[in-house]
């Protein structure tokens, strides 16, 4: 007999039940070729014997061995390890074998390694700068947590799980549509809204009802990556714009309506990213004009609308006159935090109508529980209280950081100050070695985005996140880059 | 001057601050044409007056209103809205203007709409049966708000926020993987490992990766409809295999294999959904020799595996030799209900690297939130406690349903009783007027799968989930089917 007790160990202490856990045992041992086909088992006496259980722990588990054909019982015999075993091989899927996808060409984004690092866990002590991301801290767990309660007290709970509104949960809708209507000078309905998991889905559904393979698409340069890559991948041509300091170059957009014939245009009027600009109104009233002249669809992407920290906010494009060719994006990601994916789209009804099926394919029901609880942060307040809370801290520290990197590395970094949203854009000169500063910046980790002559951009800058940082750390940070670059 | 003591309500409750309140609704009497270009406006004085204002917030609601263009101030004459408004029209999404977006045929699926129907809020005291979902009662409050005090933790939620694990949160992977190691008999890292929203977006990644327009699919019939729509979605061709007591006809998708060149197979071997067959030991090993044989890639939809509630669980057909060639899909959803949605694909690590940058197009970060909460549960022990609280119950309720309709309607539905899962196929004579009797079932709202002759379905059939039913509610609901077909 083998040496059971060695080879099969038992937890007490875990949930799953003691005789499934000697099942799964024998499996392993069986898939790694200790137990052979035809090897006779101990006894159920001997092994409960052995194990020191109850003999019928070991009989449930033989049963169940029995059952799938591990290993069968031969009348007056016992058990041996079945000699026709279907599954013979170790059950990995790491196995060199090919493995009939695996051949698939798929759908690797290669350029994407140069912008995401792979998470490295973060050492002790290391200052992480985001790509704008809110500062965490200003949630408040209480409020949270009496949020949560509510969603799970069980009438609620019951309600949002067999309701199933296509379009996202009507209370939250209903919450949100107020809230947009009060703060973006928009008029809708509940029928003009979709939530989806942040403005990322948001654009992805909203591409993916509008771009058939070979359509052009125009873009700003630089645009967000993570929304050429959609477009990219349903098969559109882009087409690049310059962004300057008043926003995306309406005269060049025009030039090129002329020549193609374009079937979205991707826009982000406020705190365009990565280049933090805002689109000034004579920019805005342009743009208009020529959505309508040459009716094209436009997703307007505004991300961070709610961070107009300076005084007299702009309203978004979608507030103005469209006729309806506007699919205006938003998220409360930016306010909420980055673990809490709550974008939508407005939109006419009948697209909003194509894109909740579409979401359907995606995520069946959507986040109905985080929209459960975040629909009544908005109806008591706490939400607009978090944005006015944030909206004083932001101001503060985007001056503050823009002022101490004109002190520190005026001759170095160029920036303008945004007037809202969550981060600097720091450019640097053609020749400046960005991305070796950046490795080289001990104790500093940029988890934002960064493109830099040495990648092949036509840039060379990075998105400083400003939110998240206490005076301290911008201080911090700034001090390290510093010391980098002059070392 | 115009009755703006009536036009313009301040809600001094409302966190909206006041200024930006008069804007928005200036802005809305502009739109609406209350108030034409080149109107005077009343002096911030005389506005303040009326309103019962400090006059500073009326003169904040002005500079905001001239920032935005909206008013023109002029010097010593004062306010009038702007002569050249860039908007003019109502800024209304529901203008019977064609909007450039409009016209394109998008993606609607139309026999959806036989599938679903659109939420009409429940009556009171409506019973609902549903396709199969989990009992929420059985989720502890207590427990769950603990897991999410613990994840509202700043240095956890600043963890979770900066951490970008493109293959879901690594905490939740870790536990998952052991979670998955120790109950489906596979043996895999977290590098076979990628998080998605429910089993659906996990066979939507999947689908994208692998099929290309034209190309063949192998689906059971009946099959689970939105993977089906998913497979089109991205121009499949469906090869159809009937499903009879043992599962998916091998035989039949041997002679398919044979003519076709297939891309993929779909496969539920557990409670197939809609009919709910447990798929036999013998076609399961028929099953691995074609998948090795024809090398095709297999998705295997195993999405209430956790709820085999009978004596000895099979073992997911990834557990067996396959050469790697399945991809194996789950989703912790039934065991903690529809609001929550945590799925995940099993596969080779390459095939998971593609996934996961797919993933990341559709939904930037994935649920790291709920995933961390969820990561606790699986640690301490409370998913499993949930897992066999619920088998027991289900246990229960699957008989007991099961027998009340053989004693009830036996002669009218017909039904076999399932080995797990969550839900009774129940099947009606060619010639029963199911989608008929449905309609007319008074008290009775069923959300799930129904497939009708009516509406030229091949099956007269439809889910009624037990599991979140009490005795008295399969009673209540057995009791109402049988008087309206009776009637």
């Amino acid at each position: 007999m083998l040496p059971y007790k060695n080879l099969i160990i038992i937890d007490k202490t875990s949930h799953i039940a003691v005789f499934k856990q000697i099942a799964v045992q024998f499996i392993g041992l069986i898939q790694k070729g200790k137990l052979l086909p035809g090897t006779k088992l101990p006894s159920t006496r001997a092994l409960a014997y052995d194990l020191g259980l109850h003999r019928k722990t070991i009989m449930a588990a033989y049963d169940s061995l029995v059952s799938e054909d591990w290993i069968d019982s031969l009348p007056r015999k016992g058990y041996i390890v079945s000699p026709n075993l279907p599954f013979v091989k170790p059950r990995s899927y790491n196995s060199n074998g090919l493995s009939a996808y695996e051949n698939e060409p798929g759908f690797i984004f290669d350029s994407l390694s140069s912008y995401i690092n792979p998470s490295s866990p973060s050492k002790k002590h290391e200052l992480i700068i985001d790509d704008g991301l809110p500062d965490t801290s200003l949630l408040s767990p209480g409020i949270m947590l009496a949020g949560y309660r509510k969603a799970l007290d069980y009438p609620t709970l019951k309600k949002i799980s067999t309701g199933w509104d296509l379009e996202g949960s009507l209370d939250f809708r209903n919450s949100l549509c107020h809230f947009l209507n009060q703060t973006r000078g928009i008029d809708i309905t509940t029928e003009n809204l979709l939530t989806a998991r942040g403005a990322q889905m948001a654009i992805y559904l909203s591409a993916s009802l509008i771009i058939k393979p070979g359509d052009k698409v125009i873009v700003s340069d630089p645009s967000y990556f993570f929304a050429n890559m959609i477009f990219e991948r349903f098969g559109a041509e882009l087409i690049y714009v310059p962004v300057d300091h008043d926003g995306m170059c309406t005269e060049v957009l025009e030039e090129l309506l002329k020549k193609h014939s374009v079937k979205l245009l991707y826009v982000i009027p406020h705190h365009h990213h990565p280049t933090t600009v805002t689109m000034s109104t004579a920019r805005r009233n342009e743009l208009l004009i020529l959505i309508k002249k040459y009716q094209i669809a436009v997703i307007e992407d505004d991300y961070d609308y709610d961070f107009q920290f300076e005084y007299a906010p702009y309203l978004p494009l979608a507030s103005g006159d469209h006729e309806g060719n506007i699919i205006y994006i938003g998220s409360l990601t930016k306010v909420l935090g980055a673990p809490f994916r709550l974008g939508y789209i407005v939109a006419a009804k009948k697209f909003i109508r194509s894109a909740a099926k579409q979401r359907l394919l995606i995520d069946l029901r959507g986040d109905v529980f985080t929209e459960q609880v975040v629909s009544g942060l908005i109806e008591n307040g706490e939400l607009t209280k978090l944005i006015q809370k944030a909206n004083k801290l932001y101001r503060h520290r985007c001056h503050f950081a823009a002022e101490l990197f004109a002190k520190q590395l005026g001759g170095i970094v160029q920036l303008t100050k945004p007037n809202g949203g969550m981060a600097l854009w720091l450019q640097f000169k053609n020749d400046f070695p960005l991305a070796k500063v950046i490795a080289n910046a001990k104790g500093l980790k940029i988890i934002g985005s960064v493109y830099s002559k040495e990648r092949n951009s036509n840039f060379n800058a990075f998105r400083f996140g400003f939110a998240s940082l206490n005076d301290e750390e911008i201080i911090k940070a700034i001090d390290i880059l510093k010391t980098t670059i002059h070392k």
